[in-house]
């Protein structure tokens, strides 16, 4: 029984940065999302890969923890198997992103994106996702993320929604439509920007809290994140990393550390949801260290809590 | 006698923000940075103003208990006075900046400088600043701050020195001979990143300790500001602010405030430099509440303590 639900992407990515590059390697929202989340529960990741997708990426996902029942392999074994007369061959590729960092490396161009099997992908959540109390809905098209709420038999305790610009441009009742039926919508400092026409992030969390979310969370990537609620704001920072080799997958890892944590807990309240924001800064700090999912293949639990405890330090006055 | 000397500007501003404009208001990196000192201890500004300097101006300055021996006024005397033959007349006003903020209120635009009777300004310490243990040099040309430190009879316990990328571009030699001379060159993250060619702040601030400091400060303005010792690293969150009407002189208000706060304790260490910071912020949150020094005129001790304990809860986990 997995107690986390994470909908994102399971892709390759090609990262070239300063520092580094790497071809077709693990990525995607929901991969970052759901290793960062298996250090403290246990999550299962909703996508679908292609027939290319290795086995051995499987088998680190299970090594991890992570449940797969609701990663969709029909696409791709639909390309070897009989029905494959009417197939889009491509259909049957895994998603591929391909993006680079100059000098500033927190900021992602992106050079390609292939859709492939994530093209016309409609979730169907496995019956026993359906109960979990913790629901992630990764960074992706608002509709997908709605009908993903629609398919939960019960409401979850929290349900949290990434959105990104694209979205914001292009479908932006549909993101509000997120915002007010997640419990938290996470954004970016750019995203929120955008979405309230405010360069005032205090401004825009105000307007996140009116569209009945009791907290509001804005990542400001390597500045940290912004808590909001009624009574006041939790102003975290990130950690402060002198070696930031690849900065992909930090805000899933973010995400998905923070998830992990309180579906560990079972619950949610403001003190809790402090130190999750703290968790997931501390994941994705450990993410950004290593080209794509290099760093969490070999991080363990006691060194993200070595880093829990120094950011106690860190904020000290 | 001052405990403190604060070398800066006092100038006249004309500030338009989409909230407010204000045409030659009393402005000025030595202003800001002396008026938010005055709220610790006792500073003297060093600067030159104009015949048109109002005398109200000057009785702000003496309410706040800012000393005014450090302010030149003899090239407006002389401008009313015998000798005004072969001066040249705008040699005889105040400095005047104007500038502007867009949508993006953290990014200011200069539309026009005068530089008038700081052009050639030479200043001349008054005896008893020489002894002064607390020195703060605004931004400035760094030869002049260079001159400055030499006129010091003893060394003081504390240099802070600002810098702005003007002078990075044109005079980098010299600004890295103040990093080394002061013990602390606070600079913004732009100007860090210009300055050691990287756009990582902690390898920035590696390169500020081997220069021959035990601390390094990095503003990031509304994302706060970074201390790092050979130890480690204290990050400071900028107060969340929901109405930052006027951000012009917060850095300065926070360089002053901070040093304030350590004239008045009288020493330095990383734990005083810590609460400092944070004064800083303080101080610099308030400023940015009202036009020019408008926020600055009415604040009260009692409410930058107020403010300051309200820091605890919002970086706290």
């Amino acid at each position: 029984m997995v107690d986390l639900v994470v909908y994102g992407s399971v892709a390759f990515d090609s990262i070239k940065t300063p520092f580094g590059s790497t071809e077709k390697t693990l990525g995607g929202s929901g991969t970052y999302a759901s290793i960062a989340a298996s250090f403290f529960s246990k999550p299962g990741v909703v996508s679908a890969v292609g027939s290319d997708f290795p086995g051995k990426e499987m088998d680190f996902f299970k090594e991890k923890g992570v449940d797969l029942k609701g990663l969709d392999l029909k696409q791709g074994f639909k390309e070897k198997g009989v029905d494959l007369k009417g197939l889009d061959l491509k259909q049957g590729k895994t998603f591929h992103w391909k993006g680079e960092y100059g000098f500033d490396i927190n900021v992602a161009k992106t050079l390609d994106v292939q859709f492939n099997v994530l093209k016309d992908f409609k979730p169907e959540l496995p019956e026993e996702y359906k109960e979990a109390k913790f629901l992630l809905l990764g960074n992706n098209d608002p509709e997908m993320q709605l009908e993903i709420l629609k398919q939960m038999k019960t409401r979850p305790k929290l349900v949290i929604a990434d959105t990104m610009n694209y979205y914001i441009e292009n479908k932006k009742d549909k993101v509000l439509e997120v915002v007010k039926e997640a419990d938290i919508c996470l954004m970016n400092d750019g995203e929120a920007r955008q979405l309230f026409g405010t360069p005032n992030l205090m401004k825009a969390s105000k307007e996140i809290l009116k569209l009945n979310s009791d907290l509001a969370i804005i990542k400001k990537g390597e500045h940290g994140a912004i808590l909001s609620t009624a009574s006041g704001s939790f102003v975290a920072p990130a950690y402060p990393l002198e070696n930031v080799v690849d900065p992909t997958g930090c805000g899933d890892c973010f995400a998905g550390a923070m998830m992990g944590f309180l579906a560990k807990e079972g619950n949610v309240n403001e003190a809790l949801m402090r130190k999750a924001i703290i968790f997931g800064s501390t994941v994705a700090s450990f993410n950004a260290e290593g080209l794509g999912t290099e760093r969490l293949r070999t991080l363990e639990m006691k060194e993200i809590e070595k880093r829990f405890e120094e950011f106690k330090d860190i904020v000290k006055f």
